[in-house]
Formats: structure tokens, sequence, C-alpha cells
């Protein structure tokens, strides 16, 4: 397989040439090697990367690839002139063709995020994860009222990591509360989500998956066996569907995935679906 | 201030487009309205996304920005064809330069999530999730020394949604520490920290601003009050100096620029750097 290094270059965390590079490189049969350098924010640093990127060059025989998101076109110039490697410009590429449209002219302005962490979006999305937080598998009943969603399933199907996400990336509260043998005894769901019903969202899971996941966090348990992981997982479907409860599998799905099914599930409105 | 509705077009989650797409337009002084449409994975869905821009495009008589990561040559087609919108084809526009240079044919390959519930890097995330969670505010001094990285700081200096947001991206198992009082009367680190002083990294904050924040919680407290704060935050700093303890102080930060600017520093083994 080919070897070859991809720098993510920003003037801010580098977390969008990141994600749109390894996307991009996961298309090709190439051992990728990533180096992201942030906050390349001033014409010495421009300097600094570019010899970093040419001395990789050097040394490995091969053209480096480099996304910029840099806005800055001084910055821009900088690496387009010196670098040796393949330079893929995110930004440039297209603000040209968005000025056109939009008869606007770009601010090229960096540091977007610069007084982010006053903006009300910012707030809002640390107060969804405290409430994520304190609301996780259940921990308390108070304010589920004041949830956006609250994801219900048995224990390791997904439920805190999916909250957590969602809180952190969209700023939704999201509570989440275990289905338990007890519920299945009483075939009905824990009183306190009742009231909230309209807000439940489920996860289910293939039980041979979730009892490989129990088994790593207690091997041979009763909890961890197939059994009763086929028990419970049956038991908690046949709930959500009596009680008319959305639900999905997140067998085989990433945390986004989950996270976006559900969003397009549940429209919340905050999100002005 | 011009409107304009802007789509964020994927076969997955459409994360990648939507980051993208909302930092390009942040460029311009346009209230853009932001449409995610995720997994358009089918012609027909594709043709359905098309008749939802067109529309929108009629009602509003202003073209929609287009932003799309489609990976099936199909699909972007019948996009390309039918779409009165503005296409942005991130992924065609850079695949094909990347095919020349690589000298390979790209997979076009959609799902490439399909299969990562399966992956290590994966399961590593995920377990870097419950161990941050389970290593918050110090809940525990269990298997301290297996975290990436400590973080420590007065209380409410951000330490726990950064401790998730570096588990949850990167997947690096990060425990979080509070500094409080009684280690500044006794003037030394909490003496669990000692054994792994290496892997500790400081979180500071603006006096002013951690009151504010402290005051959303116990408003008129005595925790809260910006004399309390002055001193608390005077002592964690100056214990981390003492201490020899890297921080950087949280206030003016976003999550994401606070990790990255962690991950500069500590550099740790596992992410290649």
């Amino acid at each position: 397989m080919h070897t070859r290094t991809v720098f993510l270059i920003s003037d801010g965390t580098g977390i969008t040439a990141e994600t749109f590079g390894k996307a991009l490189m996961t298309q090709f049969d190439v051992a990728a090697r990533f180096v992201r350098i942030p906050f390349v924010t001033t014409v010495d640093k421009a300097h600094q990367t570019v010899r970093q990127i040419n001395h990789t060059g050097e040394v490995e025989g091969k053209k480096p690839i480099v996304f910029t998101t840099l806005v800055d076109m001084e910055i821009v110039d900088v690496i387009r002139e010196n670098c040796k490697g393949m330079l893929m410009d995110m930004f440039g590429t297209f603000v040209n063709p968005l000025e056109e449209e939009l008869g606007l002219k770009s601010h090229h302005r960096v540091g977007r995020f610069s007084d982010i962490s006053q903006s009300k979006e910012y707030l809002d999305r640390m107060e969804a994860i405290n409430f994520s937080l304190a609301h996780d598998d259940g921990q308390t009943n108070h304010d589920l009222a004041g949830a956006d969603v609250i994801l219900v399933g048995v224990s390791r199907s997904g439920k805190t990591p999916t909250s957590l996400y969602l809180a952190m990336q969209f700023g939704l509260k999201v509570g989440n509360y275990p289905l338990i043998p007890e519920d299945f005894d009483r075939r009905q769901l824990p009183p306190a989500l009742l009231p909230v019903r309209k807000k439940l969202f489920g996860l289910s899971i293939d039980p041979q998956r979730l009892s490989d996941i129990r088994n790593e966090r207690r091997p041979n348990s009763r909890y961890a066996s197939l059994e009763n992981c086929r028990h419970e997982v049956a038991e908690a479907e046949s709930m959500m569907r009596r009680t008319g409860i959305r639900w999905l599998s997140s067998t085989n799905k990433s945390i986004e995935e989950i996270a976006t099914t559900i969003l397009q599930e549940v429209k919340p409105e905050r999100l002005g679906y």
C-alpha cells in the first residue's frame, strides 16, 4: 500500500480540515499519515509550516498532500508560493464562486471563535452538556420535562455516548434512562418517564453484540450472558413497540450516525427543523 | 442583511458538509438558514432532495447554496443535472486532482462508517468516553495512571466538557480533578495526583468570568463571589506554577480551541504526534 503524509492546516483548530481530509483520503488505498497544524495565524508560522511540509516531502521522496482552510490571503499565499506539497485550498476554492453568487465580498476574517465563549450558542451547549451529565443513566428525575430528548434502552445499548454527542455537537439537552429487568417484570415504562413519553427515543442493539460489550465489563456474568442479553433486548423492543416509542438499532452504527438518525426523527424545534 | 438557504447534503451524516459549509458562510454578512439532509444514498432520495432544493429556490426567489460531500457519482449527477441551486461539490472538486497526484482511482465508495462500530478506533473511543466519565471531577483515583491526560483546575474552569470532547473526538482517556480550597490551604496538589504529575494539564479562567458562571449555578453564594473566585484562581495558578504544571486560560476559548491547544502541548503518543 502507498503511504503518504497529509497535512491539515488551519488558522483555527484544524478540525474542519481534518474531518474533510480524512473523509477524502479514505477513498484511496493509501496509508495516510495525518499531521494537523492548527493556529497558523501569522506569516512566520506559515513559513515554519512550509519548511515542515517541504522537509517531509524531501525525506519521503513524495509530495505531501496539504489541505488548508486558511482564511487570510496573505498566509495562503505564503503557502501557495513556497510549499512543494500538493495544495488543496478548501477555502479559496469555494469562496470566490460564493462571492459571485452572493454578490458580496467575504470578510476573509480569521478567528471567528474569538468571542464564542460569550455567545448564546456556546452557553446553551455548556448547559446541554451539564444537563446530559446530570441526567445520565436515570441519575435524577428532576426536570426531565426540560429535556429535548430522553434516550431509553437496556444497559450498554449506547445511550450515554449518544446523549453526550447530541449535547456537545447540537446543544441538545438529552437525558438517558435505562430499561431494567424490573421494568420488564412490571411490563411498564419506568414511572418517571410516563409524563414525558413524547420525548422518548429508544436504542436497541443486537443481543450478541450487547453480550460482547457487557463481557468486557463483567466477564462471564449472568448480566453479560447471551441468554440474558437476548431476553432483555426482546423485552425492551416489545415494550417500545407496545408503548409506541420510536427506536433504532445502534448495532453497526457510529455515534454520529445514531445521533443524526435521532435528529431526523425527533426534529427538535430549537434546531429549526 | 441578506438571507439565504444553505443545503448540506451527504450520503453519510452530513457533519463534514455542515462543519465546512458553516465555516464558509460565516465569512459573509448573510443570515444563512442551514438545512442538513443526511443519508442521501439512493437515486430516489437524490430526486427528492432536488425537489426540496428547487422548491425552496422558487419560494424564496433566490438560488439556494448547496454543499455536498456525496461520493457516488450517479447521485451527484442527479443533483448536478436537476438542481437549480448553486452546487458546491466538495468531493468531486478535490477527488480528481487527488487521483492524479496519487496515481490511483478513488473507491467512490459510500458508507465508510458501515463497519466502524467494530473498528479498533471506535472501541477505543467508547472506552475513552467511559474512562472520562468515570474519572470526571476526581470521582475515583482508580487507574489514574491509565489516563492520557488529567486536567486540573478550580471548579467550573471547563474541565468536564474539555475532557469529554478529547475523549469523544480523539479517543483520549482524560481524567479531571478539581483543585479545592483544602489543597490551597495545604499548598499541595491532591495526594492522588503526585504519582501522575507528568500527565497533569491545568485550566485556569478569568475570575470575573468564573464568578459569572458560578453565579448561574449558585447565585449570591460565597462560592460564586468575585472575591472568592479571585482567591481560588490566584491560588490555583500559583500552585500550577510552583509545581511546574503546564496550563492555559480557558477564558474566551471554545472547547475545540482548548482541546487543540492541549493536544499541541501534550502530544499524546497514541495520536502519532
